[in-house]
C-alpha cells in the first residue's frame, strides 16, 4: 500500500489532521536500536525519540515484557513483589527526600497525580507554569499548554514567560540579574493568587524547559523559584517526562539544576514503549493524596509496568547509557558549536547530554526566529536518512533526542549529513 | 516474604492505603486461563477480573506482544498499517455510524477524550451523569463520581438518581411509567442548565450502570434518554469500559439496551492487560476533535497497542468467548435464581452474559441493603477459592465477572462453594 492510500486511510479511520511527522509522512515498519526502517527497507537514524530509550525492541526489555506477561499481568488490589523492588529500586535513584511512588499508564496521568497531590497536601488551588508549557492532553492538565489561547484560560492557572538567556526580558541583564527578573514574575503571580483569593498550591515545570525550546536557563533560577514556591506554601513539582532516566547525563534534570523538586512527575522512557509513567514525592505526601483520593488506576503498578520498568533501569545500568548520553552529547554538541562559526542560522546551540536545541534564527543579530528553516532543515535531514523534528515556543528550535544508546558513529554520520545540509542552504 | 512484610513494604514504598481487596489480601503469583495462583501455590478461581477478558496470559496475545515489541514500537505520527487495521476491524464489530476512533491508554483517558469530544461539538459544557457513576480518576472525569461528595461539585456536572426498578423512585410505579419519571430527570437538568445558562453538551454513563450495581433499568431508559438528550442538542455518550467486547454476551452494552450512541468509550478489556483504551465516534465528531484539539497521545495508537488489540479481537472470535459469555453467563443466572429461593439475603439476581450481581441484603421486604454481607460473603468466597468482590451504589451487590474463557465446569464449582458459603450463614 502507497504512502497516499495510508494517509487516506488513515484519515477515514482516525480522522483528518491527525498528527503526522514531515512534509512527506515516513511509514516506519522496524525498528532496532538507534535505527528505524521503512515499508522499503529505508534505513533512519532516529534522533528524535526518547520514549525507547534504551534503544527501539531491546531483547532485554522484550524478554521481560515476554516473561511477564506469560506469568500474570493484573491489577494491582493483590499483593506483588515486583510493583515494589521496581518502586524501591526506581526511588534509590532519586534524592533521599523522595521516598514514595505513585504510577499511572502516561505523562498526563502522572501530572494529574502530581497536581492533585500539590492541592491535597496545601488546601491550594492555583497553580504556576509557565507560557510555552506542554504537559498533558487532559482537560486539566492541559490548562497549564500554551497559555496564549484566551479560551482556556483558568483563574487557578497560572504562567509566567519562560526563564531563557537567548531571548531574555529586560535589555541588558544578565546572571544572576535576569534570574531576579524571572522570579519577580513568580511572586507576582503568587501575590496575584492572594489578591484574588485562590489558595496557592504550586508550580510546575520542566526542569529544562523543553517544549519552551531547551533554553539557556538563568543561573539558580530553578532553585531559587523552589525556594520562593514554597515560602509561600506551596510545592515545586518537576515534569521528568522529558528530562528522566539519564537523557541529560545525569539521572534528573532537577539534578541537572541543582535543586530538589517536592514531587517529581515522570514518563515517555520510563517503560521503554510500553505505557508506564509515575510520580514520586515524600511519603507523606503520597500517604495523603492515597487518603484523600483512594486512587487507583487499572493498568498502573501491574507486573507488567513493573517488569519491563525494571528492565530498562538494569539496561541503563548495566549498558552504561547515562555515561554514554553524557559522552556523545558533549561530542555533538562540540561539534555543532564549531558548525555554528560558518552557519549563520545555528543562532544557539544548547542542551544536556543527548538532548540537544539548535535554535534556528533568519538573523543572528536581531535573533529572528526562522520556523520555516527549521521545518525544512528537518525534512531534508529526513530525506537523508536522519529523524529529527523542530519545536520550542516558536517552533523555531531542532530538537536532537536520540534513544540512549546512540553513539559516536551515529554523531558523525548525522554530523556529516547537518554540515552538508546547511550548506547547501 | 509473608504478607504481612510485602503489605509493610506496600505502605513504605507505594503509600499507607492503596487499595487491596479482602481483609487479608492475596499475593498473586501466576495466572492462566480463569486461575490465579497465590505464592504458596493455592489456586483461585478468577471471578472479577474483566480485564484479562481472553483469559490470563493467553499465549496468541502473549505472542503478539512479543512479536510486535520485537519488531517495531513507536509513536503515532509516523504511518503504520497495523493501527490502521486495527481501528477497521473495531469499527466494523460497531453500529454503522460509528466509523472513527481515536485511541488512549486507559479509560479514563478515553472518557477525557469523548467528554472533550462532546463539548467541541456542541460548543456545550453542561454534562449529566449518575448519582454513583465512576468513570475514571482524572480531576476532570473524577467531576462525575459520586455526587454526595459536595466538595466536588461543579455546575457544568449534573446527576440523575440511576434509573432502577429494585429501589425504584415513584412508589408502585412500574415499566414505563417508571421510565418516565427517571427521564422527567433529565429533563429537569438539562432545564436547569438552560436556567443558569450553561450550554448543553450531552450525557455519559455505562449503558448497563456496572458501578451503579448493575440494576434492572427502566424498560428502554437508555434509547430515550439519548432522544431526550439530542433534541436538547446534546450527545449522549455510553462508557462500555466494563460493558463492552462481549462481556454481556452482545459485543457492546448499548446493544443490549437497544439503542445507539453518539461516542463510545472503551477500557480495560481492549488489550487484555496493555494498557489500551479508545473511543469511536461518527467521522464528523472525530475530525472536528482532532482540528480542534490537535490530540496527541505518545503511547497511544502505538504498533503494540494495535497488535495486542487485535489478538484479543481474534481470540474472542475465533474461541466463541461471546457466545460463551451467553451460556454460562446464562446458565449461572439461572442457577443463582434457583439458589434464591432458599436464601433470604439475595435479594436480586441480576446481569448480563458474564456480568452478574447480586443484591445483598439483610431483609427481603425492606430491601435493606446489607453492605456488610456482601463483603463478609465475598471474603469468604475468596478463602474458599473464588475471587469475587462487591461494588454498587450501597456496596452491597456481589460483583461476578470473570474472563470470559469461564466455563459451565468454573461455574459448578463456584456455585457448590456459594451455595456451602450461604446455608452456613
Amino acid at each position: 500500500m502507497t504512502n497516499f492510500h495510508l494517509l487516506a486511510r488513515r484519515n477515514l479511520l482516525l480522522g483528518e489532521g491527525t498528527p503526522l511527522f514531515y512534509e512527506k509522512p515516513v511509514h516506519i515498519v522496524r525498528g532496532e536500536g538507534v535505527m528505524l526502517y521503512d515499508a522499503e527497507g529505508r534505513q533512519y537514524v532516529d534522533m528524535y525519540n526518547n520514549v525507547p530509550c534504551v534503544g527501539h525492541t531491546h531483547p532485554r526489555v522484550v524478554q521481560a515484557m515476554t516473561d511477564q506477561a506469560g506469568t500474570l499481568n493484573v491489577h494491582s488490589r493483590y499483593l506483588h513483589e515486583g510493583i515494589l523492588d521496581y518502586a524501591e529500586r526506581l526511588l534509590l535513584l532519586h534524592d533521599d527526600s523522595l521516598t514514595c511512588a505513585v504510577f499511572a499508564c502516561s505523562g498526563t496521568e502522572a501530572n494529574e497525580v502530581a497536581l492533585c497531590m500539590a492541592r491535597e497536601a496545601t488546601g491550594g488551588r492555583g497553580i504556576i507554569c509557565t507560557d510555552s508549557a506542554y504537559h498533558g492532553n487532559s482537560a486539566e492538565v492541559g490548562k497549564l499548554t500554551r497559555q496564549d489561547r484566551p479560551d482556556r484560560a483558568d483563574p487557578e492557572i497560572r504562567s509566567i514567560p519562560f526563564p531563557q538567556c537567548y531571548r531574555p526580558m529586560g535589555d541588558g541583564l544578565s546572571g544572576l540579574e535576569l534570574t531576579e527578573l524571572y522570579l519577580a514574575e513568580v511572586t507576582a503571580q503568587i501575590e496575584d493568587f492572594a489578591a484574588k483569593d485562590i489558595p496557592f498550591a504550586g508550580m510546575l515545570v520542566c526542569p529544562l524547559l523543553a517544549n519552551e525550546g531547551l533554553p539557556g536557563i538563568p543561573e539558580e533560577f530553578m532553585a531559587r523559584a523552589a525556594n520562593v514556591v514554597r515560602a509561600a506554601g506551596g510545592l515545586f513539582i518537576t515534569d521528568e517526562v522529558q528530562s528522566g532516566f539519564c537523557r541529560t547525563g545525569s539521572w534528573w534534570g532537577y539534578e541537572v539544576m541543582g535543586f530538589v523538586p517536592d514531587i517529581v512527575s515522570m514518563g515517555k522512557p520510563m517503560g521503554n514503549g510500553l505505557p508506564l509513567a509515575g510520580v514520586v514525592a515524600g511519603k507523606e505526601l503520597v500517604d495523603n493524596y492515597r487518603k484523600q483520593t483512594g486512587y487507583f488506576n487499572t493498568f498502573a503498578s501491574s507486573p507488567l509496568q513493573a517488569a519491563v520498568g525494571m528492565a530498562v533501569l538494569e539496561v541503563i545500568e548495566s549498558e552504561g547509557l547515562r555515561e554514554n548520553a553524557a559522552d556523545v552529547g558533549g561530542y555533538m554538541r562540540r561539534e555543532l558549536k564549531q558548525l555554528q562559526a560558518e552557519c549563520e542560522p545555528m543562532g544557539d546551540v544548547r542542551g544536556y547530554g543527548l538532548f540537544i536545541g539548535l535554535e534556528w534564527v533568519s538573523d543572528r543579530e536581531t535573533r529572528t526566529s526562522d520556523r520555516e528553516g527549521a521545518v525544512r532543515i528537518a525534512n531534508q535531514l529526513k530525506d537523508k536518512g536522519f529523524l529529527i523534528s523542530n519545536a520550542g515556543a516558536l517552533g523555531n528550535v531542532l530538537k536532537i533526542r536520540p534513544p540512549l544508546v546512540f553513539q559516536r558513529t551515529h554523531a558523525d554520520s548525522f554530523l556529516t549529513a547537518f554540515a552538508e545540509t546547511v550548506r547547501g542552504l
